[in-house]
């Protein structure tokens, strides 16, 4: 372990989450709001003693830096981000008790958008557009931000690779990790700029300045935390068509828009997980809108409701438009699938991703082809190219974590006595960073009812899910902190 | 495809299957049981007139056979056993669907014991035989069985090593491969030797003697259909102990048993499987009973409940001695993890088995040292021995259809609008041959609510976790057709 360059990056962390609870300071300033000007300004003086503290005794890092390190590296800055993140609304008294705040940052920067809120819009202004802001930084990744941004140093490619390697969601980097720098820049362009044209989109169909950017921060992030108590019900079907596109148009590949970019209108037309996408998509509101017919009063209603809601749980996104957990047991388990599934690779989105259930399926027709024919050498192609058989064998880990990681959850949260229903879809939403669930953890109820412990697993759960599993892991095993 | 050969594998299957229908007509003519009786005969008329077809037409059978043939035989000699076993329930009027006779016959040879009847008592004795016999002749695999009592052939060789693999439960056939019809004989020996001490123990317990022949092959087979309407519940705390102690004993690996009969005590004692699986028994044992306390009025009947129900969900029998459904979240929720985990492999239970669960831990953990280790070569080791990169590629390829076939069949019954703790709970159920799950499909209800296309579904669940997936995928894929 490099425990000096972890802690000079730890550092920067902080530095980074300081200068990011300025905006929301600005808004409590502008609305007199004292409590949470008193908890934003509490946390920024521990963020600037701590960071200094830390930046003074890792001066002299050395430079060698490798794959462990990258990912307890990155593990232990989403935790430092969502322990730190926690204290406005601790300090300020909006959520008493600490275990709590926990849970609510962690959703935010892991775009889970579970909340252990009953209601929100008592909460002040300034704490409602950080808990919004959470997402919007945590859906393309703090780390990477810091790789785009930060100088670069003379250890920067391996840093780099490994940083990206551990925080980027999907199977493989793939084209995006030469000139990361610049692709990072670029991406985050894309993102910003996508995230303006929703802002844009939201204005002119009559939203407040402050609750468009809360609602796009929710979109862009794949997060989910509204502003008002029943999400996005109570907006016109402008506003709730407007959020069902961006939230698709956030769960693509992101190197799709690069391509676009690039035009090469070709590759992204021709990209296999992006059809898959669509189609499952389009799949999923076909079913439900016949499921559902006769449900709702007109057939407008019933598809802008199906589309929104399969839009929100695909993307993992969690914005809700009706109370879904009323819909019929097809409908739902529907739903509880897109959750598993969740959204391309590369995207802001969570769940085990489409390119991975992809890679799976081929997986899996390989190994029967192999048994029928076992001397004949199969390959497991991906848009025409060979895939690695560390991908494909990282892919089947992935898998093994995954549905260990749903079970042990899924037994501990049980001790707190809830349905089947409830404990299942709790662990998904949370593990996919969905947010609301079924049954106590519907979309018009929330978390506050576990036990200090489920909820910490469950705040683990989030930041497995939305770290791939394998970086908390590896922070959690043994073997990192015995070879020193 | 060896048409002509698996058309006179056929035939013998018919012969067999005609054979083992002879007892229970026995008991038939003995009642009186005139619908029972005329049953039993039009069925084996059915059986000599198509056997006898099937013979004649693939008289010359050529001897070449391969993996692919293996697979397709076993899975469709399986359908066929349910679809003929179904016609007695059938045409004596017992059970008038055709679906739910299908149904709980498949219920029967799976080992799984899910029923469709809502009572038991008052059908005929012959047919009660009948059912609980089929788990008897489900649980080691009839063809297994053909194997070791047929006369050995030209192709001998080939053709038994293929069947074997296919039906045989458990990652690797291991040591038992070499010499199988002389093993086959002594696993046959061992499995008659063990449920004839079973029903000696019963019928010391004052049982009586058709009631202890029915519960032994119920034990024997780990599947769970009783002769009462309450399953074991009634009957006395030494016939409930005997019966937990028998289903333990029929869920470890009958390879230990073997080396028992060698005397190799050190390997059974040092086996990693077997410790896993006491281990899994003594500790959900534990966790029930402290989950429970206070919940039974006795010390006594609470470790008898907690350890009956373990035993009996964890092989897959399936009996029950107390409504469990009734048990707080977290005693359920163990069951259901127990119902993934499943018995030993090469015993007679089914789910993922424990030597899988133990191998996925392993490669995972091993896939989690290579990341941080990208350069060293990592072996994973069973006992000490290496394990074959094959049979690992095969059990993380089984691990992803088993969660492929779990959503997808989730989504098919939700058709019927159950709650998801049913729907999920009765899909476990049956793809991991247990027969109760939960809710709708508790230990005190039926599965006679379903929809023919849930049941159908169902039905396919538990011949796919018979089986261990791949033959049946086999045989309902297309390549294995088009090759012709």
């Amino acid at each position: 372990m490099n425990y000096k360059m972890m802690g000079r990056f730890t550092a920067q962390i902080l530095l980074i989450e300081g200068l990011f609870m300025v905006p929301p300071l600005i808004i409590s300033l502008c609305e007199q709001e004292l409590a949470a000007i008193y908890g934003f300004l509490a946390t920024l003086g521990i963020c600037a003693v701590l960071g200094s503290i830390l930046f003074l005794l890792c001066k002299n890092a050395k430079n060698a830096f490798y794959a462990t390190d990258g990912m307890v590296c990155v593990a232990f800055s989403w935790l430092v981000l969502s322990l730190i993140g926690a204290l406005p609304f601790c300090i300020s008294g909006a959520i008493p008790k600490f275990v709590d705040a926990l849970f609510e940052t962690a959703s935010g920067f892991t775009t889970t958008g579970a909340s252990i809120l009953p209601e929100v819009e008592s909460m002040a202004k300034g704490l409602l557009f950080w808990r919004s802001f959470t997402h919007w930084i945590g859906g393309m990744g703090v780390l990477v931000f810091l790789l785009a941004i930060a100088p670069a140093k003379g250890n920067g490619q391996g840093f780099t690779m490994h940083l990206l390697r551990a925080e980027s969601p999907g199977p493989s980097v793939g084209k995006l990790v030469p000139k990361m720098r610049k692709t990072a820049g670029i991406l985050y362009l894309l993102y910003i700029g996508l995230t303006v044209l929703d802002i844009v989109m939201l204005l002119i169909g009559g939203m407040s300045v402050f609750e468009a950017f809360c609602t796009a921060f929710g979109t862009a992030g794949t997060g989910g935390f509204g502003v008002r108590n029943d999400s996005i019900a109570g907006y016109s079907p402008y506003i709730q068509n407007v959020t069902s596109v961006f939230m698709l148009l956030f769960g693509v590949n992101f190197s799709c828009y690069y391509l676009l970019v690039l035009r090469q209108f070709r590759s992204v037309f021709k990209d296999e997980e992006l059809r898959l996408y669509i189609a499952i998509v389009v799949g999923s509101v076909a079913l439900i809108v016949w499921n559902l017919w006769g449900y709702y009063p007109t057939a407008e209603e019933t598809v802008r409701h199906a589309l929104f809601q399969v839009s929100s749980i695909m993307t993992t996104t969690g914005f809700a438009t009706t109370n879904f957990d009323l819909w019929p047991s097809f409908s739902k388990t529907i739903l509880l699938c897109l959750m598993v599934v969740g959204a391309c690779a590369g995207s802001t989105g969570g769940g085990i991703k489409v390119a991975r259930v992809l890679l799976l399926f081929k997986s899996l027709k390989r190994s029967i082809a192999q048994m029928l024919h076992p001397r004949k050498v199969q390959l497991v192609r991906n848009n025409g190219a060979v895939v690695d058989e560390r991908v494909i064998a990282g892919t089947n880990a992935y898998l093994s974590a995954y549905v260990l990681i749903v079970f042990a959850s899924f037994l501990i949260i049980s001790l707190d006595g809830f349905s089947t229903g409830t404990n299942f879809s709790a662990v998904l939403a949370c593990l996919n960073n969905i947010g609301p669930g079924l049954e106590v953890v519907g979309p018009v109820c929330n978390y506050a009812g576990f036990s200090v412990l489920s909820k910490l697993v469950l705040t683990l759960d989030m930041l497995l899910g939305r770290l791939e599993i394998f970086p908390i892991l590896v922070l959690f095993s043994l073997q990192t902190w015995k070879n020193g």
